[in-house]
């Protein structure tokens, strides 16, 4: 039986991105968001939303470009860290003690520490409410060699991708491997 | 070390949200999309992308509704299924042995066996390419009342999310508790 939770953004799971981006004066900043997700395999598209306070909303707008950086488990306590303090009030990259590196193909800044690293050319954003969609073309991905198996895929027990789960607030790992997709459905009989 | 991949849709974790649609003759249709996510908190919103050729692109625009259905990781089959077969060949939910329910709020079908179902009132949408991106305004939430924790919160263990890996195709479930989101980055330390 189900109940009713009223109106309310909860999805599970949801990612947790690492927005990243450079401000007017040049500085970067990490922002976390989990508001976000794939949306358009050709061209790539990826989707993040933020409120208009923040600054990293000033920092998309100023460069028209941002990067989506995911953290392994491993540095769960930055990436919540990067979701409660503001790059308005000091460098978040500095406090964490982590790197950036300058993209290759968009002004934003790229985080050493992540296992993988999207650079986005914003496309398109709306104004949905609390937060405005961005948007953004991804023009490259990049991926730490180590996480790679032997067939050049991403590995999953290598990357230790970390999870939010809304409601609850929490992070999670990813946990047990359940099948291959486009491949376990075909065992579905249709009747004819 | 970071190596290029090129431009891809790639980032983790990706959920199985299972879109539910009536179609022009009524007939309830469950499609698995992968590219999604949440995108606003206030009014709640969700997006999800479909290609135009999908019978859930005619669907969601015919009635400017759909619901997302999440599926524990004991339906991976038929949420694997649920992305290869067409409902314009059959009816999908049967072939499944599912049970599909009418909204409350909109005209869009409710899967029974799904853990939580979020109605969906069609906000707007966007081409991008390949991908059409459907803007939700969630009006409702509906969870199995045995996945709810003591204190009425949506419980990880007993909803046994799905989620999906992009690159490397498949599915896994939710893993470890890694820590309480808003809380363990209070303790990175900021030099003043």
């Amino acid at each position: 039986m189900k109940k009713s939770l009223g109106a309310k953004p909860l999805a599970f799971p949801a990612p947790v991105y690492l927005v990243g981006t450079y401000d007017a004066q040049g500085q970067p900043n990490m922002m976390n968001a989990a508001w976000g997700g794939i949306c358009c395999s050709e061209p790539p598209c990826v989707m993040v939303s933020a409120q208009h306070t923040r600054h990293t909303y000033a920092g998309i707008l100023e460069h028209r470009a941002f990067s989506i950086n995911l953290l392994g488990c491993e540095h769960a306590v930055a990436a919540d860290y990067y979701g409660i303090a503001s790059g308005r009030d000091l460098n978040k990259i500095e406090a964490c003690g982590h790197h950036v590196s300058k993209g290759e193909f968009v002004h934003a800044p790229s985080l050493e520490e992540a296992y993988m690293v999207q650079e986005c050319r914003l496309k398109t954003s709306i104004e949905l409410g609390t937060h405005t969609m961005f948007v953004g073309e991804v023009l490259d991905v990049k991926i730490e060699v180590e996480c790679l198996n032997k067939k050049g895929i991403p590995d999953v027990k290598k990357m230790d991708p970390l999870l939010f789960m809304p409601g609850a607030r929490e992070y999670y790992g990813v946990g047990k491997f359940v099948g291959k997709a486009f491949a376990i459905g075909t065992s579905v009989k249709e009747k004819k």
